[in-house]
């Protein structure tokens, strides 16, 4: 029945499909919102759930607010289901799996205690928030921020390989040295999360080198990951750059011999003198 | 009286205005520079009144100085509303707001105790010393960095909801895994503090993970914060790099040979010298 | 009989080359995969090796896989000079070394108790996956990221010369200031120690300033790496950027028109069809 | 006798004018060579004098060589007096004053202990490398770096000027809240120690807060510190940037209307259409 994706919604169907999955009508906006505010409140319910003092003192009410929470979502959940074109393409879409793991660490707090934590994943659900402020420009920008990211896919990639590898050798080396004392380089697992700890400047100190020639390679490693740090900044920022360049390339080729890649301002092929 | 904007100030309440709100007469001048001087030094006794052995050895002397300043900062205020040509304007404006919150602690302090350390919101009043040293560079540097943060407020916004959804998502993980240890992530906003803490390459060392697969996750978390620290920079180095393009290029074209890219200010073509 | 360069390599020894260090074929793909896996369980034996609990488990068969791996690897190795037509070329090159240092640690555990941690080496050994992705762009991005790292050296120098003097000088005074406290600046080189980690913003804690002044010093010290974490982004930045920006432009101009900013690659001008 | 600055030097101060100051003749740079070996190694000696376990051991050798390179250094300083042109030019220039602060405080060591180690001060003496590698490239580099430090002066005041404000209010703030706990609020220089620390991602952990709420501050002013460390690369990217920009823009006036900024391609005056 709903198979058919070239069918048009109707009726009941379609005046639910406006209000739950479009903002442009005043009813549409308002489920948003509300469905916002709800999402904000029930996230909030359960960190605070899991704060000891604040249990002891109000946790029924909180579980309380859990549960209806949980059982509003189920309900938008089926509603979805429902009411859209191809409810197949919805359930495993990104947002569709949102919505159903959404909902079923509740239900499953029932079998095991402590899994409604997990109801915290409802989080990703807030992306939507971008939709609904109808910002073109958000949007825009995230689909940005998302093409940035891929275009230097390749160069994050060498670059976290090279990282990857100077913290695997330097873990060991720091392990044979500091490996005796009493300062966290029991093994070369907790020797690569120090190093993973020091090359990103975070430095916890949990483990921290007490040999003076642990604490010169230490030195050593700082100073990579300072200038480690800097190189991804130049790769990311060259790359958003390029994409948003006052004078781009233009995409069309030499009708004579085929080159791409002309000055957007070209009016010859620059390869062989035709006419573009 | 004073409502109408138009009418010019005349008499003392000119002269009084030109000390006060400017800064091109020598006495207007000497009057910012004292107010500066007065400033740093009434912040530095609130500061030193707070560290517990000078309070002991010159707390009277501080505290006298505390009520000397802000009786002296009441004046200006007061004068400052009386030569104003539209008091309202300043009273509500930001300039105006801080100059009033800047002397309310000092008398709150005598019915609250310890208010007195509000008076450090004065230091906003220290904006003022670039309106002091006339330095229009600094001036219009200041509002090209606010131009290029109001600019990329949409791409901040979406950085900021990724990595907030990111940070509550790793922090419920870590609460689920670390929850028993005694590491500091005993509840979910413990969690996400650590995780800010973490992510922003902060890294206290106050909650730090201790089993094998916190650590895993902890290490994840440093190099997503370590490939996050650096979008940013891309999107502002761009911001900034697009709006301080010396002069902006228009985007007219030379009637007579058709080349582009020509200076805003520019009347002529700079290739065939064509009126623009 | 290998010593001639220009000789071609004939029967098994070409199919052997072909295998081992192409990656066009079938089996030369399969093999390289079949390395990598090697190489990563043997690193991952290695490091797990390491954790004490594990080893009093599993150490024997640890002990019996690393064994394993390594005597592949020697086979490998063997192979590798005998199918090559170099082999002194191979030997020298820098993958010759690193194939060949993987292998020894393992061997040298036998008379130096601890050195099989050295066998880490071999995830040097990592840095063939790019071959085998025959992905030509990240091995033009690694070599960019060479480029920028080579073209910028002499910034780096600059940089790194100021800041370790600046480093050297900070100590000294620190040393001086928080000699006497208990807070680890007994000695020039450990208050060097914790210069470097501050001036890189990594900040262990395991030693901190205690006395008003050396917290007042640190602050500057702090403030100054804030600043210079700055200045090596824009210095890669900018050449990288100058390195990327496709293709070089010549310097050559048009003879009909001299419009110049032509593409190193052009022949003809893009402005006026006039060959260059 | 050396006061007229267009007096030749002759004979031998001419030589070893030649051989001090000048790194062209071979000894020349053996000379310039020896200097800066005979530098690292007093440092180095000065810096092991401090660690005590060495002093104890090797204390009258270090010493000894302490007085040695003091004693070398002091002739050669009365050298470089003995054979410059205009001793007191060179006297108050910034090499001249590292010159004689390099020497002072090991005499000095007699009067005061411990004043020896101020001798790290011929650290900077180091600068010294760059001109004897001769290295046009290193200097054009370090006098490039500084440009764009002073280029950019403007904003980086305005950005600290602003970040300081940021600081005092939140080390305010953290005082208020924290203030009664044991977590190292006690007074505002501590806590604006602790707000520097945090906001230079330094993060010892030495202060941390204890409290939710100063948690949430702090995890405000991280966010802030995170988003801070942006904004300078940016300026300096672009400061850097424009300076060493392809298409730079000519020196060259307009005759006609005298404007300047043209474009290094443009043929007329952008302004007045005059020919260039």
């Amino acid at each position: 029945m709903t198979d058919d994706p070239n069918k048009q919604l109707t009726g009941w169907r379609y005046r639910l499909h406006e209000i739950i999955f479009e903002a442009d009508t005043p009813e549409g906006k308002l489920f948003d919102v509300a469905l916002l505010v709800a999402i904000l409140l029930s996230v909030l319910a359960v960190s605070l759930e899991s704060v000891e003092s604040i249990r002891n003192e109000h946790g029924t009410m909180l579980v309380a607010a859990e549960w209806v929470f949980t059982i509003l979502f189920t309900i938008e959940y089926v509603l979805r289901l429902a009411c859209v074109r191809r409810p197949m393409g919805y359930a495993v879409s990104f947002f569709g799996i949102v919505d159903l793991l959404a909902v079923i660490p509740t239900y499953l707090s029932v079998l095991i205690p402590g899994a409604q934590s997990l109801a915290v994943i409802r989080a990703l659900r807030l992306l939507r928030v971008f939709r609904i402020f109808k910002l073109a420009r958000f949007l825009s920008e995230a689909s940005a921020l998302r093409q940035a990211a891929v275009a230097s896919r390749a160069k994050i990639t060498v670059f976290l390989t090279a990282m990857l590898i100077i913290v695997m050798i330097m873990a060991t080396a720091m392990h044979l040295i500091e490996g005796q004392q009493d300062s966290g380089f029991d093994s070369i697992p907790q020797s690569m999360y120090w190093a993973i700890v020091t090359v990103t400047t975070v430095g916890y100190g949990d483990a921290a080198p007490m040999t003076p020639l642990g604490k010169m390679l230490a030195a050593i490693m700082m100073i990579i990951g300072y200038s480690l740090i800097i190189v991804p900044g130049g790769i990311v920022s060259a790359e958003w750059m390029q994409s948003s360049r006052g004078k781009p390339i233009t995409t069309q080729s030499c009708p004579h011999c085929s080159l791409e890649g002309h000055d957007a301002d070209a009016h010859y092929c620059k390869h062989c003198g035709g006419r573009l």
